[in-house]
């Protein structure tokens, strides 16, 4: 890789690796998971929080922020970093899980889709061109590139049908990705980098024909893999990281789109992925839910109404470090503004950890063991609350 | 006065005073507002922003708090400063002005008043001991006493009642809170300080005789004006601090209850009144309403959209040192929870720092000036946005 962008595997303990992503905004020590700020704001978080709890690189969502605030106004803020007051690297996805999810609202052809605006039913079009413009507005580190995304259940046709289609859409979004970085120097962030996206639902030849004929078209500096964790079983999901394990280089970051949960994220290093999101963290804490290294609980259980525990005792988060299960039970059940913001801390910064940790297992060559310590730990509670 | 609890007034300048209020969770510089955090957290805000945005001193309701999660539990729980992690200083409104805003919902004799939970209709009974107990449990530094509270504009005959009840209950407080304070000396904090509260509406004869009656009984730790800014006309209401002023001992700290905004607050402190509340600023907030030195705006205003400017130029606090309108009103145009606690902060500094300010020109003997520059600047603004 040229320019600001470099890999560098430190480690590997069988599939799983520990590396550092340079980027514009900074490294990024891998595995890493990277919380979610679809609207340019990790929910009921600000910046300090963010790097208080460790992390380092953080999403933000093409096709939410085109509609509102709109790309050119974050342009014309000094793009998303300036906006929202992050000064470490930001990734967009371009908006094809959002678009293809809009059922009934949207015209898929070749050139690209029409859909109306889930906000006011507005007609939108997003092309492969189109879309590489918004991402260079918005000026994240790591663009997407804008491909056709199909429920995890769809049968080999229909898979197949959008894989090869996301192909012929990652050339034509690289030949607007090129001309922009030529064109458009001033963009917020000069010189971005654009992931390809593996596609091929859960089958296993179109998953790796897909990988490979990404590989075909060049070098990249990172490699996604989409359209998983959309209601396949998790036994598929595996299935298909281990397929495109074998294809992708080693020698570039890969990132598991919109995985997951802590299970998941350990699998998922377990089988070569590097980079991870989820919305998971933060929208369970809507919902009163959170992890411990036991499991996941709700703090609406009544059992914690007296409990001066904090969430999990092993946690070193801001909010197990102050506040009881007690306290943040009464926050959620009054609906005080401040429990979602004690569970969604909690909740990134489990998760954060977790791949600290994975990442310090790999580096110590302990990986396997550790994993499977972890996995066994968190799934001993056979009663859920 | 003795134990823990003691007032010096530092200097005066007109009737505005500057003093130190000192009680078992350290001192309170006043004149000084004091944040509301109802249910045990000030809406949206954690006690790390409370102390960076220069609270010393907050508020809880025991109206609220006996209902969800209930006295005993906190007390269960070590009480308030360690259920919610606040080690300043607390205040307990008795929940006098909750209950008698139940219009409908409850029953007034003069034992007591019987109601219905706002939340599942459970029949609850509140008498002056009881409320006593609540406010022991709680183990706030400061409870205010049970008063007969009535709507701004009561006639002379309906708040002669209320007030002459208010102090009959005032006495039975006492005993009660001496009860309390012999036979009890595990509650949280073992040692708190009972205010009266000066009722009377909006008529100057019944203010007078409710100061005066509150002195006959007795010496006091300060004095609670309660029975204000609930729909009277400010004039009204500074006519009656005027005249409360006159009868209250000038060496205890006086508390305006439930007041207010900006210019309520230096019209305040020109009376004689050493410690605010209000809600006003978190909720405030939650509609989009923001203070600045040049008046009240609304953050959803399209003037914003591409301003970079802080929501107050001249403002210290966490908020504006970071974040541009712009962005705040994209947060707050998309729900996003962050715009809440940046308004949140912003409101709640914004009245702190005012009444640091307006110590300051006490200090200096430069109070009268200071207060009609400062108001003729806030509203100097004549289109409201």
């Amino acid at each position: 890789m040229t320019g600001p962008f470099s890999f560098d595997v430190q480690h590997t303990d069988g599939h799983a690796r520990a590396g550092v992503f340079h980027t514009p905004h900074g490294p990024v020590e891998t595995p890493q998971f990277m919380p979610v700020g679809t609207l340019a704001s990790v929910k009921a978080l600000d910046p300090d929080d963010l790097h208080r709890l460790g992390a380092t690189m953080i999403l933000a969502n093409a096709y939410h922020l085109r509609l509102r605030p709109g790309d050119d106004l974050v342009r014309t803020m000094g793009g998303l970093h300036r906006f929202m007051q992050w000064d470490g690297p930001i990734l967009t996805d371009s908006g094809g899980f959002q678009v293809f999810s809009l059922e009934g609202l949207r015209t898929i052809e070749e050139e690209g889709v029409e859909f109306r605006s889930h906000l006011d039913g507005s007609l939108q079009q997003f092309t492969p061109e189109s879309v590489m413009r918004i991402e260079r507005n918005l000026g994240a580190d790591v663009i997407m590139q804008f491909d056709h995304v199909v429920p995890g259940q769809s049968p080999h046709d229909l898979a197949q049908v959008a894989m090869e289609r996301s192909i012929r859409w990652l050339v034509r979004c690289r030949t607007e990705f090129d001309r922009l970085q030529a064109e458009d120097p001033l963009a917020p962030t000069p010189v971005q980098a654009l992931f390809p996206i593996v596609q091929g639902g859960i089958h296993a030849d179109l998953r790796r024909a897909s990988a490979q004929a990404i590989r075909n078209t060049g070098d990249w500096v990172g490699y996604g893999i989409g359209g998983l964790s959309v209601g396949e079983a998790k036994p598929d999901m595996y299935a298909m990281l281990d397929v495109v394990n074998e294809v992708l280089p080693t020698d570039r970051p890969r990132y598991l789109m919109g995985v997951g949960f802590p299970e998941d994220l350990v699998e998922g290093v377990a089988r070569g992925v590097d980079l991870f999101d989820c919305v998971a963290p933060t929208r369970m804490g809507r919902t009163g839910a959170f992890f411990t290294t036991t499991g996941r609980r709700n703090i609406r259980n009544a059992q914690w109404r007296t409990d001066s525990a904090p969430l999990d005792a092993s946690c070193t988060c801001v909010a197990c470090a102050r506040f009881s299960r007690a306290y943040i039970r009464h926050l959620f059940v009054a609906e005080e503004i401040l429990a979602l913001r004690l569970l969604s801390l909690h909740n990134v910064h489990f998760l954060v950890a977790l791949m600290r940790d994975a990442r310090a297992a790999v580096l110590a060559g302990t990986f396997e063991g550790w994993s499977h310590d972890w996995l066994a730990r968190y799934h001993s509670r056979s009663t859920p609350s």
